[in-house]
């Protein structure tokens, strides 16, 4: 995390429609103001509840300097912890995962509550008073089982206003009674804004991912391969026809339908849809073939991806039999881990309902080809001679997210 | 070794009683200021001069960005020369320790004695002044076979100053008719003032160092486990009847006795002590039984520890049959070299009168654990929450140090 | 490459005969400047054309954080362009080399001609104007099939005044019917001047290079070791008579003699000569034997070895029989390749007219020589105590390369 405030780095030289000039992709100076302004401002979805399922569980999350120690305590709460000792600062906590009855600092003995309260500090001598020594707290949230994080030192955003609009698509997936049954980490050398612009744009997905074109209709992935707003002018009418036959279909079925994507002035960022994957296809598996049984209230594979964006460090992507969540981890100006979630109905057994190389095969692929590509983009932006070029028609999401930024950074 | 000078960082936010704010643990200009008002002043214990017996044996002490060459010339003297040609700059000695009659520069083959003085460089012209040519040298001294250097660009500290008074302390030990039986570097990613400050404090023995417990009284480690002012409070005063028992042994032998520590107004921040090990121990050995012949005056196995503080990065602990001598060597923000060398008397015959492995133990494991415990604390003090936490009643020594730092930092 | 225009480091403390104050050697601020100021507005000898004889063939070359794809086009035009595409800066081409139709960015699939006009880009919109979207290209220029490259943004230096005074020493060598036998890369962890300064003077050549110096007489190495201008006062007179000879016979037939070097005045600080190697030997190999077949217009074994300097970055080093084509390349403060390229004839063919091991052997030995002295030499100027010591009358070389690197600083 950055030090204490510094003066706002100049915007200068950004052209709407436009991805950023070079330096706000490697400036460690411009990193850290990131950090501050965005990251430790935002609500960061950070796992699955069902990673902590008993009291005491916990498992340690790092991100830019700081270690958060995600704890169940013995009402059940789950508490975020700084992982400082509040006596001389030290880890309090040194397995990435595991369950404890206390947390004691292996340093000097300090005992802290499963809540962070200090319980016990030998020989502190008379005026010490415990109650003020408790570790530090982010603040935490869960929505349909998925665990939120805000290391805002004050208040943290209205989680209802972040939460709420998103929650009708997130519904019938059941999330809440689902389990993780593969998790996976992509370290990429690129900054978090390229991971994130590749993310929003589905232009390369014909020249960089052939696996994943083979799961989606042409028309569907030129129209909205990266959610509402991901082509302009007449591509997204093109796939109107297919469109609108499917979700009259779903809303006979009662599912929810329609899509929406918030603009530059917005707090969030935000997204959500439901989209039809390609014909033939039950989910997104290599055959087609479904890959675990339905969740939540999912009735009938229905060929629908829902996809939700919480912030643009934080996704969603649910199909009737599991989910993928996305979380992008900035680690340093040019270092950001990619982590992905895979997510099946808490009861589904491993082996007899769900192959787990199965059920990862088509978004581990187009993971690993995300890697690569944005490391290729983030070299390139190095060069003096970069400046920033023209986004395409399938890129007003890109733009939208540049201005966006700039507004959060200024 | 660090540029130009520059203007002093604040030290605001201190407060007596408390650790250091984060900054001063990882801040690069912070390190680079500690450098030349601290490690670059001071008198460092380097290594025992018995590592260079002969004329010419050298060894290469390295610290910052310097690399010294170690040597005895033909009188026998000791020199600390910069390795530094005064031609182009290259080093001049390339193997870490070794035997040389001359020193040959393998660039361009200018060649100095063994007391640095140029004696010949080929093709210089007319004008040449080969007396203004030797190595450069730092400053030393030797006591009880100790080797100090001082890296003052002028004169040095009084040395009688810094060493005559811990003299009585040292000289029951016979250190000058010692040699190393066994030396090891633990390399610790911390900044140096976190080493230092583990190091002032026993307040961490019993949650972290199980072996050095056991060979340990509880009531003295208590009271004076890291030295004189290692308690405040009554803490000190449990331990006075134990302690006056021994002393007045001690004294009916003609032992020193009685201990000091300096505060934070002091040059050095130095402290001496002469304290009984555990009942039972003749020396720090995990049975308690004798590591090897008794050295210098020493008649008999009486249970002493005497513990000397040269300053917070030079230290002497000797029993009655070895000393452990250790040196702290600042290597970056966050990467302090910790190297130990454990002495016996000169005549001692390693497999007949010591065996290594038993030798180091006590320490090689208590050194070990510090690496570990110092190296949390780094992490912890990286977040942007830490805020320094109170001192114990039993870190009144390591307040005292902090107090002592920040007025040589200013 | 250097972000924007800064102001210029100061040079005080410089001396004329002396090297540089040791900041000039590890200075990032410093090594920028120079990057912008030296490596990036000459021209820079990158290769043989022979790499890349056929269309669509290409190799890249990488210096500071450029990328260059170095490609011949369908017209047999020669190319340096940015590898950055202008759409959002990816690396177009990943391969270190191969053989390409054309370019297309693995991202969103730009495709540009082979001589970086951009072809194709979809989804583009009304109003996008391919043509203004060709890859960026560097200045190219070739000389006797060496091809040189200059990353001014502007216009480069005037290309005739650059290389024709040269071309007379070159002519004889026929390099443009050459091949690459041989091509290795030396890194070396010190800043590029230092690895210049050891080029430019054979001071060190008889403690340091015992192959090199049994393949040249011992006064021709004094006098004339790294070039005319190496020594100064009456060493260079000594070998006057041997030299006399050699260059009558030379003259007799029909070949250049002479030799010159630039001041610190000049733009380049060019240099060439034509000095007989050692007796007995009838090209620059382990038993004097030659190594391959004569090329160019050399009709003989006559001990001749062309030097030639196209700047301090950029050197060829030809013998009857072969050429040596050297190319320093800065990478960062401390670091810098030096690539070495060994030419014949193009007609020769490894194993019956040449063996590549016995080709390679005086120079490879030399620059693996070189690569470890410059490094002692930069751990040694890293010391606080390094001041620039006097250059001796076999340095009159690297005396005049400082001065003309500071004028070129200033």
């Amino acid at each position: 995390m950055a030090p204490e405030s510094k003066s706002t780095p100049s915007t200068s030289g950004f052209q709407y429609g436009r991805s950023l000039p070079g330096r706000f992709y490697s400036d460690i100076a411009i990193f850290d103001h990131d950090f501050r302004t965005i990251a430790a401002t935002q609500w960061l979805l950070v796992d699955h509840v069902s990673r902590i399922p008993h009291i005491g569980d916990y498992f340690l999350f790092s991100i830019g300097g700081e270690s958060l120690i995600i704890l169940r305590d013995r009402e059940y709460q789950i508490h975020a912890l700084y992982n400082v000792c509040r006596h001389r600062g030290s880890r309090v906590c040194l397995n990435s995962s595991g369950r404890v009855r206390s947390l004691t600092c292996p340093y000097h003995a300090w005992t802290y509550d499963l809540d962070g309260r200090l319980r016990a500090a030998a020989a502190m001598g008379p005026g010490f008073d415990t109650a003020s020594y408790g570790l530090r707290k982010a603040h935490t949230q869960i929505e349909h089982g998925l665990l939120f994080v805000c290391l805002a030192p004050e208040a943290p955003p209205d989680f209802e206003l972040f939460a709420g609009r998103l929650r009708p698509y997130l519904t019938p997936h059941g999330l809440a009674e689902a389990k993780v049954a593969v998790r996976h980490v992509y370290p990429t050398d690129a900054n978090w804004k390229l991971v994130v612009e590749n993310f929003l744009e589905c232009y390369h997905c014909k020249p960089a991912h052939p696996t994943y074109c083979a799961v989606h209709s042409p028309g569907k992935l030129l129209a909205f391969g990266a959610g509402p707003g991901s082509a302009s002018g007449d591509l997204a009418a093109k796939f109107s026809v297919e469109l609108a036959e499917w979700e009259a279909e779903a809303a006979k079925q009662g599912m929810v339908t329609g899509m929406f994507g918030d603009g530059p002035e917005s707090d969030y960022f935000q997204a959500a849809s439901r989209l039809p994957i390609g014909r033939g296809y039950l989910t997104e598996s290599i055959d087609g073939l479904p890959l675990a049984p339905l969740m939540g209230s999912v009735k009938a594979f229905d060929r629908a991806q829902t996809a939700v964006v919480f912030n643009p460090l934080s996704y969603v992507l649910a199909n009737s039999d599991h989910a993928v969540v996305l979380r992008f981890t900035p680690r340093g100006p040019c270092s950001t881990d990619i982590e992905a979630l895979w997510l099946v109905h808490e009861d589904a057994v491993e082996g007899r309902d769900y192959d787990p190389l199965k059920l990862v095969r088509v978004w581990d692929v187009t993971l690993r080809e995300d890697k690569v590509i944005t490391e290729n983009n983030q070299a390139g932006v190095r060069s003096a001679t970069y400046t920033p070029g023209p986004h395409s028609l399938h890129e007003t999401r890109v733009s939208d997210f540049v201005a966006w930024y700039l507004r959060r950074f200024a």
